[in-house]
């Protein structure tokens, strides 16, 4: 397997969430919290606890012998349980008894995932936090900044910057909502023992149930849900839809930055971006590694929707297809927040290029107020028939709209020079821009003082 | 394209919602409100609303034209929009001139699209409601029915039937709290001009966007959405979700109906489920209708999250991709709620078959209790190990094994003969799963009260 | 179910072969010739097969009981069997005992299928030789025609128009070739009865299996194939390859499109691409057709592939997920060919436009060359490293990178005036594009002759 | 990221050819190839060859810096060249000149790629034919071997195992050649500069290409392929598509070993398929280790179908998303191939288990030979009637069919009950199976001579 490529794929804190060590700690820190509940409801003898809670340290494991016997018991709870037990019966052979008593391969394994998977919600929360400070602040930097808008890749009518920018703040907040939705659905302990019943725990089980999912700080859920993932579909729901919202942006942004529009560059980094063949060159590499992630997390998210379907009590095949599906999924989700801070924050715009560009279709772009201002007289679809007509002309004679307009009386019948001159500006004709950007920065203001 | 197999595929309530006729008329009413509002907000004379309005109707339009010009067009709503015009004009050319005013073809798209979903939705919420009693009456009546858990596809403990329909149902709670959540979030009104902007209408756009969210029961968004889809994408990823998580019942049903199984049947219906050569098979095809469509869901799921990345103020290409996308998703999963009702309601149980597959194995299946009494004098590892080598010696002999176990001094040393038959008793063995299914039946309870 | 979307998502004479008629026909042509076949080997009477003949006509289905019979009955067959064989008792009593044979419903549904696919395969390779030939003379126009190269969005060094499209023809050519590897293979009939021994046939059933095939004109398979699917897939990923190619070219063609590129634009139409809003636009509505198209496809494959995995002899929503999503893909694709005909046949060229993007850099784009040149002085990386510190100069200074050139010592050292001069001149500077132009196009050639 | 999962999900030989040394590797053969080949062709002094070649070993790069100096660069090739070139300086300042002359980061990364399929896709074929030779082996030994034939997951009618391998191995056998098919199409050299004219290399271009292909042993092509990506897909394709073959056999397989079913089991092996809770129990761990692959590869597809679409002449963001996706989807095929080698070549089958299936109906399995039977005297449809009537009458009284129909007159009005007892028994039931398995024999022994 490569690793070399996680930096430029998987370069963000949520990565160390998912290293060898945190998935076994996580397995471990069940298997401790288990004794010590199991030791608290009297079901083992608190003796038991120290020996294996000292045995239960990622850094004992042997972990290549681990993944080899892994793969012939079918998971890794098995052949850990059974480290962890000869660890523990060197200094206590009393307690070894006690290891991973009445549980089953699953409550370890799902449980210890929670507690990766929590560990990686608390930094997303903050780093998701720290986004939205970002983008509000660049909102409010360019809501006056004028450029033109683009509908199927064509320019359509001025818009600002900030709007563009508000557009994803205001998608993101929703986002924000979202996680505080799920976040207490979801961290939830697995417990059922072998079939679900916890039924090798008796009339032990549901106090040693609770107190464990005390011990673990996690909640006690009505009942085991081995084969019912809708809650880690969630969370993988959650990443995937922000980090697509993400590359919407990173999407535009490296359209933006081509040669012809040039309207923003990425930060500058020194060493970032160069060619290995041209030296003028600075390429776009925060929207590529955005737009990479982004590209295998639609893929990712269809093998987790299939994995649902799981047979019984416990599956074959979809349950295990999630093992790495999942933590790949936040891993490259977490790159595309990450990048994205990276991006907004630094990110480099060209007003002046903005305001030229504008200008490149000689008036064409805001051919649409002229219509408007028509249709008071003619109606919208005669206005819009003339219009057409008056742009197809002044592009093949290649004029400039307003030159067209003043010559012809079936528009100055209606509207002057002057007026036709200022339905012509398009920083003028930003419309309800501001007021939009106002709300979301407003409702932004408001969802930061509730948390 | 193909209509014959709808019945069997989307044969829900909801395929109704996405008719051709109702896809127009969601774009016309649009158009009517738009009217309205704009004459209440007095930008258009209020003598245009009524000829607008009477012309906003599906049977008015000529939809074989209107799909080939909008072919041509690359949407439906300019061709619609010319279409209406028409009508109109015929009528009261003056009104022509107001039809479609200020707006552009994705907000007329959009809206409609979202006006389809409400209707959608609250159907949605209706059959789930229904659904989820028929899983509590379910979860209760089979609560002591006692059945094999099976794990790895493999008998494992005994369960019950009650707590298996239980993991279901607790599924589906959270599903329908999702479902709550979400609908105040995404059932918003589309409108902001060619650019999102709303430059068109000038000062008069924001009151008219209030007066049409208002007239149309929408909520008023604080800014156009036109590349921003993250709600579209919630809804798709809740119907995608709550299919998934009925199609794990369905598969688990289509396995307990094995011929060799033979734990319930699919509810009988006189001409359902024959088959063309053999007159004696009773095959599963409401399971295999519900796996059908969730075989699809990842896919189309797939495509909607690649979907996201719309480029700048209009898409190209991913906005196109959701309008049948969407429906598709959503109606295959109408067909599984409505599938999964008529399966759940009217199921057949055969508990005497449970009963006697709970002894297949001869008792192996009780075994971990076995090993788990016995773990308290001799550890659980070494538990563990004895009773797999006598369980394989059970199997390599043919002989029970309560047989084996009375006849092996490592047992009897610690467990007399009628201790071992109490422990091998399956029905006695169902662990918390009682506890467990009263909770989900609780919550149940609190939840539909709550609403 | 919505129809009005056809003409723009699935606009090709493929879309035909997928009607509800088509299928139909396809399956009542199994029927029919089985009693052929049988009759010749003295299975039926021979005086059976013309009345079978003569009701096997989709016209003579009523097709929406048919529709919701199937949803009963799991598939098409069961109900159309019955229809079948009640219209033949109206003629003909004895005959109607003999109406499918011997057959399961699996037979006669992927027979039809494979009849369908049969048409489907030829009316592509038709289209696919034409369009091949509308790239190879379009390749041939252009070959001279120099343009921007541009690598992760931005210009790198020119290319020529003819070598972008050779690039095309070029993976086209291949996909040519593996349609015909792959023809051959799939054309097969479908025939094993109830369990795929045709044991209902008895000593009749092998030469009735090779009667069958030869009245069909397709191949006998070694065996029945049921659950065996890979055929169909082979089929399908060719379709979503060779779309994806094609989609390919139309992103690269509505990046060229762009305002600011403006370098091509798609042909005029009347009536097309036009805005409801903005009457300047011309939006490229065909790359938009093919792009929705090929946004769509992946997830289709991601479906087709989870499909593959059949359950034993007869498949449990593996099989009846290919129903609608195989067809769906091919007429996907057909619309992303017929519109790749029309968009590559008609499309305007702007070489003027092309001359100018490539000076939008002020030489920088002929950075490499100068580097290039220096190397040889003063070796690879110290060359591109200094080139690149003199282009972000030229770059701050905003001067023409030959200014800035011609007055550092450590260039003119090196090199003079003249030379480099010549170096920055980018319609020299085309490499070796000429001649894999002319290898695209002589393989082109070879290849069609030997069709 | 984690390690420990690999020997479960990518336990083979294949998962060598993807590690970060083989990747590295790859690219520094590339880069030894080019010096070599420029040299002969007189681009570069002889004298640079050797200093280059030697440091143009895996060993020898800083891993970890790379990998982080790759997130800034955006791709691995960058960093790896400068890494190269100082290591070559050390020795032979006048040789780091030469390193990477006139090539783009995409060829290194390519053609190094293409190196590490080839390697792969030989030990692929290898272990295919292996495979092949497996399935030939045990559809001979169980060509007799009688078993209840399943479709919808219901008994339907006696097949043999030997047929059921035969499927599989009919299937593989298809797959062998389209490999073969392939293998000379996507073994090519990548090379084509900064923006695939090897404008860099003016007149040298072509001969430095051609002897770099001899060098390396890969087919010289028309021209690069940079952003034309349909071999990489192919070959992907081909894995999933082969995987999801084994896969249906791997999900029969462990259908069949369910605990009621229990007609096979895979190999025993001393710590494979144990139960943590449960000691009795044997799970199919091959089978897991082989869907959960499968389970994942439609997703992976997707991303790579979605990712053909390369903008201009590189991409940004679809070549990145291969770099993982598609190594990664082949070493799970890997997985999936050498767990279904030792599954075949291991597998028990027990032949009295699946007689005494045979009977679980009592007769009703053979229901459609008595209706063939009858058929003949009162045509299909009444026959068909008349046998389901009194099957359900047999389920209903729990009666043996044979009880049932020798009891009705409606029935014995036309067989006697020896005829009906023998239309009765399974074992003389297998129609057709033998041919079809001599057939697909015959197939695999002239397919494998001609290799």
């Amino acid at each position: 397997m490569m690793a070399v490529l996680t930096p430029l794929m998987r370069g963000s804190a949520l990565t160390d969430c998912f290293t060898d060590e945190c998935l076994l700690q996580g397995m471990l820190d069940f298997e401790a919290a288990l004794a010590l509940a199991q030791a608290r409801c009297g079901v083992i003898p608190p003796s038991a606890v120290a020996a294996i809670a000292a045995a239960c340290r990622a850094e004992n494991i042997d972990v290549q012998a681990l993944g080899g016997d892994a793969a012939l018991a079918g998971n890794l709870a098995i052949p850990l349980v059974k480290q962890l037990t000869a660890q523990v019966k060197k200094n206590n052979a009393a307690a070894a008894r006690y290891v991973h008593w009445g549980a089953t391969s699953q409550d370890v394994i799902d449980t210890g995932l929670i507690l990766q998977l929590r560990q990686a919600l608390q930094l997303t929360q903050q780093s998701v936090n720290q986004l939205l400070a970002t983008f509000a602040e660049q909102v409010f930097r360019y809501q006056k900044t004028v450029m033109p808008g683009r509908t199927w890749m064509q320019q359509a009518l001025p818009v600002t910057l900030g709007l563009k920018l508000a557009g994803t703040l205001d998608a993101l907040l929703r986002w924000q909502v979202r996680l505080e939705e799920l976040l207490p659905r979801v961290l939830v302990l697995q417990f059922g023992g072998a079939a679900g019943t916890l039924a090798s725990l008796k009339q032990d089980a549901l106090p040693v149930a609770a107190e464990l999912a005390k011990v673990l700080g996690l909640t006690l859920p009505d009942l085991p849900w081995h084969t019912q993932r809708d809650r880690l579909l969630e969370i993988a729901a959650w990443y995937a839809g922000t980090g697509a919202t993400l590359a919407k942006f990173a999407q535009d942004f490296a359209l933006l930055m081509q040669t012809e529009v040039a309207e923003v560059s990425e930060p500058a980094v020194a060493g970032r971006g160069g060619s290995s063949a041209m030296p003028h060159k600075r390429n776009p590499v925060i929207c590529a590694s955005i737009l990479t992630a982004a590209q295998r997390t639609p893929g990712l998210m269809a093998t987790l929707y299939a994995s649902q379907l799981q047979q019984h009590e416990r599956a074959l095949g979809g349950w295990q297809a999630e093992w790495e599906t999942l933590p790949e999924l936040i891993m490259l989700t977490g790159n595309i927040i990450a990048q994205s801070q990276e991006l907004v924050q630094g990110m480099q715009v060209y007003p002046q290029k903005m305001r030229e560009n504008l200008d490149i279709t000689h008036g064409l772009l805001m051919a649409e107020s002229v219509t408007l201002a028509l249709a008071e007289f003619i109606g919208k679809q005669d206005a819009h028939h003339l219009v057409e007509v008056l742009c197809r002309q002044a592009i093949e004679q290649q004029h400039a709209l307003y030159d067209v307009l003043v010559n012809d009386t079936r528009i100055t019948s209606w509207l002057n020079a002057t007026q036709i001159k200022n339905l012509l500006e398009p920083t003028a004709a930003t419309g309800s821009a501001q007021v939009f950007i106002d709300r979301v920065l407003a409702r932004y203001k408001e969802q930061q003082n509730e948390n």
